[in-house]
Protein backbone atom coordinates (compact mmCIF):
# COMPACT_ATOMS: atom_id res chain seq x y z
CA UNK A 1 0.00 0.00 0.00
CA UNK A 2 1.20 3.56 -1.01
CA UNK A 3 1.76 5.88 1.85
CA UNK A 4 0.08 8.68 2.35
CA UNK A 5 1.12 12.15 1.84
CA UNK A 6 0.30 15.48 3.55
CA UNK A 7 1.90 17.83 0.64
CA UNK A 8 1.54 22.00 0.87
CA UNK A 9 3.19 24.32 -1.52
CA UNK A 10 4.61 20.54 -2.64
CA UNK A 11 6.50 20.19 0.37
CA UNK A 12 5.55 16.69 1.72
CA UNK A 13 5.13 17.39 6.05
CA UNK A 14 5.75 14.47 6.68
CA UNK A 15 9.18 13.48 5.75
CA UNK A 16 9.58 17.25 6.51
CA UNK A 17 9.00 16.41 9.99
CA UNK A 18 10.49 13.14 9.87
CA UNK A 19 13.86 15.14 8.91
CA UNK A 20 13.66 17.29 11.85
CA UNK A 21 13.14 14.61 14.13
CA UNK A 22 15.88 12.07 12.80
CA UNK A 23 18.41 15.97 13.08
CA UNK A 24 17.13 16.58 16.41
CA UNK A 25 18.37 12.92 17.35
CA UNK A 26 21.30 12.95 15.59
CA UNK A 27 22.86 16.22 15.01
CA UNK A 28 25.95 14.85 12.54
CA UNK A 29 22.96 14.24 10.31
CA UNK A 30 22.86 17.88 9.66
CA UNK A 31 26.30 18.29 8.34
CA UNK A 32 26.03 18.66 4.55
CA UNK A 33 28.52 19.38 1.96
CA UNK A 34 28.17 20.32 -1.44
CA UNK A 35 31.23 20.37 -4.23
CA UNK A 36 31.73 21.12 -7.92
CA UNK A 37 34.99 20.84 -10.52
CA UNK A 38 34.78 23.88 -12.74
CA UNK A 39 37.23 24.04 -15.93
CA UNK A 40 38.24 26.89 -17.63
CA UNK A 41 37.67 27.29 -21.65
CA UNK A 42 38.41 30.30 -22.96
CA UNK A 43 38.14 33.91 -21.34
CA UNK A 44 35.11 34.83 -19.37
CA UNK A 45 33.51 31.15 -19.90
CA UNK A 46 34.33 28.06 -17.65
CA UNK A 47 31.74 25.13 -16.82
CA UNK A 48 31.14 23.48 -13.33
CA UNK A 49 30.19 19.76 -12.99
CA UNK A 50 27.99 19.35 -9.87
CA UNK A 51 27.53 16.07 -9.51
CA UNK A 52 27.35 14.06 -5.70
CA UNK A 53 27.18 15.63 -2.53
CA UNK A 54 27.60 14.50 1.44
CA UNK A 55 24.87 14.66 3.34
CA UNK A 56 22.64 12.99 6.57
CA UNK A 57 25.54 10.94 7.17
CA UNK A 58 26.52 9.90 3.38
CA UNK A 59 27.52 10.33 0.38
CA UNK A 60 24.51 10.89 -2.31
CA UNK A 61 25.13 10.14 -5.52
CA UNK A 62 23.81 11.48 -8.26
CA UNK A 63 23.87 9.28 -11.77
CA UNK A 64 24.16 11.97 -14.65
CA UNK A 65 26.38 15.77 -12.69
CA UNK A 66 24.74 19.53 -13.93
CA UNK A 67 26.78 20.77 -16.35
CA UNK A 68 26.73 24.58 -16.01
CA UNK A 69 28.52 27.38 -18.02
CA UNK A 70 29.30 30.61 -17.05
CA UNK A 71 30.29 33.45 -19.90
CA UNK A 72 30.36 37.17 -19.73
CA UNK A 73 28.65 39.55 -22.21
CA UNK A 74 29.92 41.04 -25.27
CA UNK A 75 30.51 44.69 -23.39
CA UNK A 76 32.79 42.40 -20.60
CA UNK A 77 34.67 40.99 -23.57
CA UNK A 78 33.01 37.36 -23.42
CA UNK A 79 30.50 36.12 -26.20
CA UNK A 80 27.18 36.14 -23.84
CA UNK A 81 27.03 32.24 -23.83
CA UNK A 82 25.55 32.04 -20.31
CA UNK A 83 24.89 34.24 -17.44
CA UNK A 84 27.74 36.01 -15.36
CA UNK A 85 28.85 35.04 -12.23
CA UNK A 86 27.38 37.53 -10.54
CA UNK A 87 24.04 37.04 -12.28
CA UNK A 88 24.31 33.57 -10.94
CA UNK A 89 24.85 34.86 -6.83
CA UNK A 90 21.33 36.63 -8.09
CA UNK A 91 19.69 32.83 -9.51
CA UNK A 92 20.71 31.55 -6.03
CA UNK A 93 19.63 34.37 -3.57
CA UNK A 94 15.98 34.24 -5.02
CA UNK A 95 15.58 30.82 -5.57
CA UNK A 96 17.13 30.25 -1.96
CA UNK A 97 14.85 32.90 -0.65
CA UNK A 98 11.58 31.35 -2.40
CA UNK A 99 12.29 28.10 -1.05
CA UNK A 100 12.85 29.09 2.38
CA UNK A 101 9.80 30.81 2.76
CA UNK A 102 8.50 27.72 1.15
CA UNK A 103 8.82 25.56 3.03
CA UNK A 104 8.48 27.09 6.22
CA UNK A 105 5.47 28.59 5.18
CA UNK A 106 4.31 24.69 4.61
CA UNK A 107 5.06 23.86 8.03
CA UNK A 108 3.05 26.62 9.24
CA UNK A 109 -0.17 26.29 6.86
CA UNK A 110 0.33 29.14 4.81
CA UNK A 111 -1.10 27.64 1.27
CA UNK A 112 0.83 30.02 -1.05
CA UNK A 113 -0.51 30.09 -4.66
CA UNK A 114 1.90 32.27 -6.33
CA UNK A 115 5.64 33.86 -6.09
CA UNK A 116 7.34 36.21 -8.30
CA UNK A 117 10.67 38.01 -7.13
CA UNK A 118 12.63 40.62 -8.66
CA UNK A 119 16.04 40.79 -7.76
CA UNK A 120 18.70 43.74 -8.67
CA UNK A 121 22.31 43.88 -7.61
CA UNK A 122 23.77 47.38 -7.97
CA UNK A 123 27.79 47.12 -9.00
CA UNK A 124 31.04 49.16 -9.91
CA UNK A 125 33.54 47.66 -12.27
CA UNK A 126 35.88 49.85 -11.15
CA UNK A 127 36.70 47.66 -8.14
CA UNK A 128 37.00 44.66 -10.42
CA UNK A 129 39.24 46.60 -12.92
CA UNK A 130 41.45 47.57 -9.95
CA UNK A 131 40.89 51.35 -11.41
CA UNK A 132 40.45 52.95 -7.36
CA UNK A 133 40.71 50.52 -4.22
CA UNK A 134 37.89 52.17 -1.86
CA UNK A 135 35.36 50.82 -4.98
CA UNK A 136 34.14 47.34 -3.64
CA UNK A 137 34.48 44.32 -5.92
CA UNK A 138 31.09 42.95 -5.73
CA UNK A 139 27.44 44.15 -5.02
CA UNK A 140 27.13 47.57 -3.15
CA UNK A 141 23.46 46.89 -2.54
CA UNK A 142 20.84 44.06 -3.46
CA UNK A 143 17.31 44.66 -3.71
CA UNK A 144 14.90 42.10 -3.29
CA UNK A 145 11.10 42.35 -4.45
CA UNK A 146 8.76 39.64 -3.55
CA UNK A 147 5.13 39.43 -4.91
CA UNK A 148 3.23 36.46 -3.01
CA UNK A 149 -0.34 35.07 -4.04
CA UNK A 150 -2.94 33.37 -1.66
CA UNK A 151 -5.32 33.90 0.88
CA UNK A 152 -3.62 35.96 3.12
CA UNK A 153 -3.99 38.67 5.20
CA UNK A 154 -1.33 41.86 4.67
CA UNK A 155 0.23 40.79 8.25
CA UNK A 156 0.10 37.25 7.24
CA UNK A 157 2.15 37.81 3.52
CA UNK A 158 4.76 40.25 5.97
CA UNK A 159 4.99 36.89 8.17
CA UNK A 160 5.63 34.67 5.41
CA UNK A 161 8.08 37.29 3.82
CA UNK A 162 9.92 37.49 7.02
CA UNK A 163 10.65 32.86 6.71
CA UNK A 164 13.31 34.17 4.12
CA UNK A 165 15.56 34.83 7.15
CA UNK A 166 15.70 30.97 7.07
CA UNK A 167 17.61 30.95 3.85
CA UNK A 168 21.02 29.89 3.72
CA UNK A 169 22.09 31.79 0.66
CA UNK A 170 20.50 34.91 2.49
CA UNK A 171 22.87 34.54 4.79
CA UNK A 172 25.72 33.75 2.99
CA UNK A 173 25.20 37.14 0.63
CA UNK A 174 24.21 38.92 4.12
CA UNK A 175 26.85 38.15 6.47
CA UNK A 176 29.65 36.64 4.65
CA UNK A 177 31.85 33.21 4.67
CA UNK A 178 34.97 31.96 5.92
CA UNK A 179 37.16 30.67 3.08
CA UNK A 180 40.34 29.51 2.01
CA UNK A 181 42.15 29.82 -1.69
CA UNK A 182 44.53 27.14 -2.31
CA UNK A 183 47.05 25.88 -5.21
CA UNK A 184 47.30 22.82 -6.13
CA UNK A 185 44.73 19.69 -6.85
CA UNK A 186 42.27 19.25 -4.11
CA UNK A 187 44.27 15.85 -2.89
CA UNK A 188 47.37 18.34 -2.74
CA UNK A 189 45.78 20.97 -1.27
CA UNK A 190 44.31 18.73 1.44
CA UNK A 191 47.52 17.17 2.88
CA UNK A 192 49.39 20.88 2.75
CA UNK A 193 46.15 22.21 4.63
CA UNK A 194 46.56 25.58 2.84
CA UNK B 1 39.88 46.21 -42.99
CA UNK B 2 39.18 44.25 -39.82
CA UNK B 3 40.98 45.43 -36.73
CA UNK B 4 43.86 43.32 -35.48
CA UNK B 5 42.74 42.30 -31.61
CA UNK B 6 45.32 40.98 -29.23
CA UNK B 7 44.16 38.17 -27.25
CA UNK B 8 45.56 36.43 -24.56
CA UNK B 9 43.46 33.76 -22.37
CA UNK B 10 40.80 34.59 -24.45
CA UNK B 11 40.62 37.99 -23.71
CA UNK B 12 40.65 41.17 -26.09
CA UNK B 13 43.75 42.97 -24.39
CA UNK B 14 42.92 46.52 -27.13
CA UNK B 15 38.98 46.26 -25.58
CA UNK B 16 40.38 45.69 -21.62
CA UNK B 17 42.48 48.52 -21.76
CA UNK B 18 40.26 50.88 -23.99
CA UNK B 19 37.64 50.08 -21.24
CA UNK B 20 39.55 51.05 -18.30
CA UNK B 21 40.52 54.32 -20.55
CA UNK B 22 37.13 55.34 -20.62
CA UNK B 23 36.01 54.52 -17.37
CA UNK B 24 39.05 56.36 -15.62
CA UNK B 25 37.40 59.21 -18.38
CA UNK B 26 34.10 59.17 -16.83
CA UNK B 27 33.39 57.04 -13.55
CA UNK B 28 29.35 56.89 -14.18
CA UNK B 29 30.17 54.51 -16.82
CA UNK B 30 31.10 51.53 -14.38
CA UNK B 31 27.94 51.98 -13.03
CA UNK B 32 26.00 48.28 -13.56
CA UNK B 33 23.02 46.52 -12.57
CA UNK B 34 22.49 43.38 -13.09
CA UNK B 35 18.88 41.38 -12.45
CA UNK B 36 16.13 39.02 -12.84
CA UNK B 37 12.65 38.03 -12.24
CA UNK B 38 12.37 34.47 -10.68
CA UNK B 39 9.03 32.37 -10.83
CA UNK B 40 8.15 29.93 -7.89
CA UNK B 41 6.47 26.59 -9.48
CA UNK B 42 6.46 24.32 -6.74
CA UNK B 43 7.87 22.66 -3.39
CA UNK B 44 12.00 23.52 -4.12
CA UNK B 45 11.48 24.03 -7.96
CA UNK B 46 11.52 27.66 -9.47
CA UNK B 47 13.11 29.21 -12.74
CA UNK B 48 14.81 32.36 -13.06
CA UNK B 49 15.02 34.63 -16.41
CA UNK B 50 17.89 36.54 -16.56
CA UNK B 51 17.82 38.97 -19.76
CA UNK B 52 18.92 43.28 -20.04
CA UNK B 53 21.00 44.52 -17.41
CA UNK B 54 22.69 47.94 -17.48
CA UNK B 55 25.96 48.93 -17.65
CA UNK B 56 28.46 51.23 -19.70
CA UNK B 57 25.81 53.88 -19.15
CA UNK B 58 22.66 52.15 -20.80
CA UNK B 59 20.91 49.43 -21.02
CA UNK B 60 22.22 45.85 -22.41
CA UNK B 61 19.32 44.23 -24.50
CA UNK B 62 19.93 39.97 -24.76
CA UNK B 63 17.36 39.10 -27.37
CA UNK B 64 16.25 35.93 -25.38
CA UNK B 65 17.28 36.00 -21.60
CA UNK B 66 18.95 33.30 -20.10
CA UNK B 67 16.22 30.70 -17.71
CA UNK B 68 17.68 28.70 -15.06
CA UNK B 69 16.10 26.49 -12.82
CA UNK B 70 16.74 25.74 -9.18
CA UNK B 71 15.51 22.23 -7.39
CA UNK B 72 16.55 20.46 -4.05
CA UNK B 73 17.81 16.69 -4.13
CA UNK B 74 15.43 14.30 -3.16
CA UNK B 75 16.47 14.11 0.63
CA UNK B 76 15.68 18.20 0.95
CA UNK B 77 12.36 17.18 -0.56
CA UNK B 78 12.89 18.14 -4.22
CA UNK B 79 12.81 16.44 -7.67
CA UNK B 80 16.65 16.62 -8.38
CA UNK B 81 16.08 18.12 -11.26
CA UNK B 82 18.11 21.46 -11.09
CA UNK B 83 21.43 22.14 -8.53
CA UNK B 84 19.82 23.71 -5.25
CA UNK B 85 20.43 27.50 -4.73
CA UNK B 86 23.34 26.93 -1.89
CA UNK B 87 24.77 24.71 -5.13
CA UNK B 88 24.80 27.84 -7.61
CA UNK B 89 26.83 29.88 -5.41
CA UNK B 90 29.87 27.84 -5.56
CA UNK B 91 28.88 27.78 -9.24
CA UNK B 92 29.38 31.41 -9.75
CA UNK B 93 32.47 31.48 -7.19
CA UNK B 94 34.21 29.03 -8.77
CA UNK B 95 33.47 31.19 -11.85
CA UNK B 96 33.92 34.69 -10.89
CA UNK B 97 37.66 33.49 -9.36
CA UNK B 98 38.69 32.01 -12.69
CA UNK B 99 37.71 34.58 -15.51
CA UNK B 100 38.68 37.13 -12.29
CA UNK B 101 42.06 35.24 -12.42
CA UNK B 102 42.15 34.86 -15.99
CA UNK B 103 41.51 38.53 -17.28
CA UNK B 104 43.99 39.88 -14.40
CA UNK B 105 46.81 37.37 -15.55
CA UNK B 106 46.06 38.28 -19.01
CA UNK B 107 46.71 42.37 -18.71
CA UNK B 108 49.79 41.16 -16.78
CA UNK B 109 51.09 39.13 -19.98
CA UNK B 110 50.44 35.78 -18.21
CA UNK B 111 49.77 32.95 -20.79
CA UNK B 112 47.48 29.99 -18.87
CA UNK B 113 46.92 27.00 -20.64
CA UNK B 114 44.55 25.13 -18.17
CA UNK B 115 42.49 26.13 -14.71
CA UNK B 116 40.93 23.39 -12.73
CA UNK B 117 38.95 24.17 -9.92
CA UNK B 118 37.48 22.31 -7.24
CA UNK B 119 35.00 24.32 -4.54
CA UNK B 120 33.53 22.59 -1.54
CA UNK B 121 30.79 24.30 0.88
CA UNK B 122 29.70 22.94 4.32
CA UNK B 123 26.41 23.89 5.68
CA UNK B 124 24.53 22.52 8.65
CA UNK B 125 20.92 21.93 8.45
CA UNK B 126 20.06 22.72 11.96
CA UNK B 127 20.10 26.40 10.82
CA UNK B 128 17.77 26.11 7.62
CA UNK B 129 15.41 23.53 10.08
CA UNK B 130 15.53 26.75 12.70
CA UNK B 131 16.54 23.54 15.24
CA UNK B 132 19.16 25.66 16.90
CA UNK B 133 19.18 29.44 16.50
CA UNK B 134 23.32 29.40 16.95
CA UNK B 135 24.15 27.45 14.23
CA UNK B 136 24.24 29.84 10.83
CA UNK B 137 22.31 28.93 8.06
CA UNK B 138 24.43 28.87 4.43
CA UNK B 139 27.77 27.62 4.91
CA UNK B 140 30.24 27.64 7.90
CA UNK B 141 33.22 27.67 5.54
CA UNK B 142 34.17 27.20 2.25
CA UNK B 143 37.20 25.89 0.65
CA UNK B 144 38.47 26.47 -3.32
CA UNK B 145 41.41 24.36 -4.49
CA UNK B 146 42.96 25.68 -7.98
CA UNK B 147 45.12 23.81 -10.61
CA UNK B 148 46.70 26.15 -13.10
CA UNK B 149 48.66 25.31 -15.99
CA UNK B 150 51.20 26.90 -17.62
CA UNK B 151 55.06 28.01 -18.05
CA UNK B 152 55.22 29.22 -14.73
CA UNK B 153 57.32 29.17 -11.39
CA UNK B 154 55.85 28.64 -8.27
CA UNK B 155 55.87 32.24 -7.39
CA UNK B 156 54.88 33.30 -10.47
CA UNK B 157 51.51 30.57 -10.13
CA UNK B 158 51.07 32.20 -6.49
CA UNK B 159 50.91 35.56 -7.82
CA UNK B 160 48.43 35.05 -10.17
CA UNK B 161 46.70 32.89 -7.71
CA UNK B 162 46.36 36.20 -5.77
CA UNK B 163 44.37 37.75 -8.55
CA UNK B 164 41.52 35.83 -7.55
CA UNK B 165 41.38 38.91 -4.89
CA UNK B 166 39.63 40.86 -7.66
CA UNK B 167 36.47 38.95 -7.89
CA UNK B 168 33.13 40.35 -7.04
CA UNK B 169 31.74 37.06 -6.22
CA UNK B 170 34.77 36.70 -3.97
CA UNK B 171 34.00 39.69 -2.52
CA UNK B 172 30.14 39.20 -1.69
CA UNK B 173 30.41 35.92 -0.29
CA UNK B 174 33.40 36.87 2.04
CA UNK B 175 32.37 40.10 2.84
CA UNK B 176 28.02 40.60 2.10
CA UNK B 177 26.41 42.79 0.81
CA UNK B 178 23.79 45.22 2.17
CA UNK B 179 20.44 43.85 0.92
CA UNK B 180 16.51 44.93 1.11
CA UNK B 181 13.85 42.24 1.20
CA UNK B 182 10.36 43.61 -0.28
CA UNK B 183 6.56 43.12 -0.49
CA UNK B 184 5.59 43.84 -3.21
CA UNK B 185 6.15 43.81 -7.12
CA UNK B 186 8.80 45.45 -8.19
CA UNK B 187 7.21 48.64 -8.97
CA UNK B 188 5.26 49.23 -6.14
CA UNK B 189 8.21 48.46 -4.08
CA UNK B 190 9.97 51.32 -6.00
CA UNK B 191 7.67 53.80 -4.95
CA UNK B 192 7.34 53.15 -1.22
CA UNK B 193 11.56 51.95 -1.29
CA UNK B 194 10.54 49.21 1.63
Amino acid sequence: MKKTTVMLNGVDLERLAGNIEAIIADSSLARFQFSLSNQWVDGGYNQSAIGDFFGVGKIQSRETPFILANDEPDILLGNDNAPNPVEYVLHALAGCLTTSMVYHAAARGYEITKITTTVEGDLDLRGFLGIDPSVRKGYDNIKVSFDIDGDFTEEEKLEILNLTSFSPVLDIVSNGVPMKICLGSRQEAMTIDC
